[in-house]
């Protein structure tokens, strides 16, 4: 009977197995496929009594992973907005679940918490936010979204003197959030869980892109001048990579009694780089920023970054027993953040800074910059594509619209090229709506993506594109969406609640 | 200067230097001291703008983690209710790291989204819960309690009328919550997150130790008929390992309108035996589950487990976009958890599980139960110890109280005692407050602890605490509290606020 105890001997083969599968994989994803040749491993849905044991169960999550899983971890993955892990991050990964460490305070983890002090120090430090920030590494950016808002939220209720930690939110009035028609899923699904209301949150857009109507921003903070209002302002969204203008949000929310949140789950990269820098003019003034780490740093995951301006408001939210805090001058990140056991996630975020350091990883963005400009540039060449928003910084937001295609098929084609996408592999990106309009939105985070993994984005969507149309017949009437029979599982608008 | 593209030759490199540190650290943690040389690497906090290459980055990690880290996943560390990575856990949790799938939907990839769907089944199997319940897979009890806490706030707000994660708890009176005096600081910590109040939790207890009072809560519920309610039942008391009476508190709580929860991070682990299995009787008929992976699964860090037995009210309370939903008839975890980009913790779970067996699990939880009460059993054995609760699960809740000590000391003997256990490293585990009393409270969840494993808590104690009395001099009026001078950062505790 594989009881674990009985399985030491076989630690060390298990490591093996994994570790000589783990160079075979990554030794091929340049070139491999992104799309998985089936949707997952055929298994029983009841529990096994007998165990196989561990070297035998590794081998079938191996052949499993070979056949299903995507090559997301590529450079040609362009969905999602997700990036893989360099080999520091993905080293230091592994000792984070070798040395198991929780990383929940100086007594379960001295090794965990002071990696996390130095890692939020640097973060801080690489994006340019004040040294005297407090900040905690969260899963990824819905919750560090979600720590920061929490915040937001403790600090607008100590401004009606309630303690919503301790009392509760009943008895208060709603809490006025403002942001444009830029914010994110994950934002609103914070706002949801922190029972704040997600439809509560007024978008003030003035445009169909979503833009931030500023009039109309001024307008709603004089009307509430007497009262504590939240800003969720948004550096980079998500079908464009466009962000809204932070410094004359927080000129204006300045006025007023306000608390202006940054979503910067990958736009906050903007912040490396003189050529983009000025997309972020005006961060270091806001109250709280959340950033994500397993995309544009390319760490695995989990990993993002919660950061907030007066350490007090992260502290009161999250911790969980005041008796124990304070009693050391040092961050217990246990409570600064949601979780209190936690994986020691600053491994790989230490280790990927004091590997390529400040210049190395805003030489990888600048690359990434660049080579979404090269994207945009073939879109804007192609006679059968038409850029639908500025490329600035790095998603390219375009169509397929070929000369006298009917306006009205478009959403359809577009919608049917998408899903020709996926089933293709060569390259892996959705379709979202900008602006009404049915678009794709690849986003170019990966460091291992080069020019020639960039260029087949094009080259991918007009060959399908123009093998829609052909399937379609020659009067263009054929109803695309009706050939879309393949990958039942796969609605391709399923991009947009993830960047 | 070291770009991440740059570093593409070093990826086999980087995977082999944290393989071979890897095995050598394990090799060596059955035997090595628990504690840590040093309180952590010391470092530049300043970003630096040259990395120095993966290489040395993970060379320097390495130094670092064997001077500082905590032999947290050694058999020896009986703190915060820690496991560790058997062989099939962490080879499966290094191919989570090296695939770097995003478990968010079917089209992130298929592979993490079936893993968890088997792995959600096969533990309803192994806790004995009904098939048709919900669940998904998170970063600890924490963030399960708060999901469990996030579906029984939503079933609250429906049964008045409002949808809260729309529209907000504005408007809504408090929420009635009960629980025991074992009720856990991280449910406590989601209910504050969820902006419920933390502080207006009624702890129905009858006595010091925390023991529910079910006439009380009887009481309280007539009193509440018509009024939806939210229990917190407790399976697993951090202290001692006791258990609510789950069934008890089900047959009152089925005649009015309530939610019963049941935090059963690690204690739910008392459904795998048929020795333990009462403990947790009625457990089937409750309406949400929280339990955690990485404590008594010996899965490596994060691994959280959430049961809802309606699946509407998970769905309901973390689906981030309403259009998206339902599209495909199998679960979108990223859409039933709190985060969307999600780390495939699965890996690991579905491994263990392959590996060991509901068999091997079992085995080893009652191995560990049978270690609970050898200790328990030296405990009573022992003229200089005293025993303050049932030995009901993998917890011993003991403290040292040689005769003729003065019982207005005890307190402070126990507090030197628990620190000079953590300064002396062969075993390692806090004191807590019981009953009004400090005491030890070591818990036994490693795989790799064996009879000589838990020998040492009495031995180190005895020989720890005649030490101490040594040191406090004939009369035994020294105050000991004043000699601890060591550990500065290590307030023992600390213990109470993690499992």
């Amino acid at each position: 009977m594989p009881d674990p105890l009985s399985d030491h001997a076989n630690l060390a083969a298990a490591l093996d197995l994994a570790a000589s599968e783990a160079k075979v994989y990554l030794a091929g994803i340049d070139d491999a496929l992104v799309r998985p040749r089936t949707s997952g491993p055929s298994q029983d849905m009841d529990l096994p009594d007998e165990g196989i044991g561990s070297l035998a169960a590794l081998a079938e999550l191996i052949e499993s992973a070979d056949e299903s899983s995507t090559r997301s971890a590529g450079p040609r993955f362009f969905h999602f907005v997700m990036g893989g892990g360099t080999p520091a991050a993905l080293g230091a990964d592994w000792l984070a679940s070798t040395l198991d460490q929780n990383a929940y305070n100086w007594i379960s983890s001295p090794f965990a918490s002071r990696l996390e002090q130095v890692s939020v120090e640097w973060l801080k430090d690489l994006f340019g936010l004040p040294g005297e920030w407090s900040g905690v590494i969260t899963t990824g950016a819905t919750m560090a979204n979600f720590a920061s808002l929490a915040a937001a939220r403790r600090w607008w209720g100590l401004q009606q003197g309630v303690d919503i930690e301790a009392d509760g939110f009943s008895g208060l009035p709603p809490m006025t959030i403002l942001s444009s028609g830029y914010i994110h899923v994950s934002a609103l699904k914070a706002i949801a869980m922190l029972g704040l209301g997600r439809d509560r949150v007024r978008r003030l857009s003035r445009d169909g892109a979503g833009r931030i109507d500023l009039d109309a921003l001024a307008s709603v903070l004089r009307e509430r001048n007497q009262e504590p209002v939240v800003i969720v302002a948004n550096a980079g969204d998500v079908n464009t990579g466009d962000f809204d203008p932070l410094a004359d949000i927080l000129a204006i929310a300045r006025r007023h009694s306000a608390w202006v949140h940054v979503d910067g789950a990958f736009g906050l990269f903007a912040a490396l780089s003189p050529l983009t820098r000025h997309l972020v003019e005006g961060l270091e003034h806001a109250d709280s920023v959340a950033v994500d780490g397993h995309k544009w740093l390319n760490v695995p995951y989990d990993s993002g970054y919660a950061f907030v301006r007066d350490a007090s408001y992260l502290a009161g939210a999250f911790g969980a027993s005041a008796s124990y805090l304070g009693r050391d001058a040092r961050p217990a990140f246990g409570n600064l953040g949601p979780e209190m056991s936690r994986r020691a996630r600053s491994l790989a975020v230490w280790a990927t800074l004091r590997a390529y350091g400040r210049s190395g990883i805003r030489a990888m963005v600048e690359r990434h910059v660049r080579l979404a400009q090269r994207v945009g540039e073939q879109v804007d060449a192609a006679p059968d594509l038409e850029r639908l928003a500025e490329v600035r910084l790095n998603v390219v937001c375009f169509r397929f619209r070929p000369p006298g295609f009917p306006e009205d098929r478009l959403d359809d084609l577009n919608r049917r090229i998408g899903e020709m996408v996926l089933e293709d592999g060569r390259v892996y990106f959705g379709t979202t709506e900008y602006d009404g309009k049915v678009a794709f939105r690849p986003a170019i985070v990966n460091w291992r993506t080069r020019e020639g993994d960039v260029d087949l984005i094009v080259t991918t969507v007009r060959e399908l594109g123009a093998r829609a149309i052909a399937r379609a017949g020659p009067g263009l009437q054929a109803k695309p969406a009706t050939e879309a029979a393949g990958e039942p599982e796969a609605p391709a608008e399923v991009a947009k609640p993830q960047r």
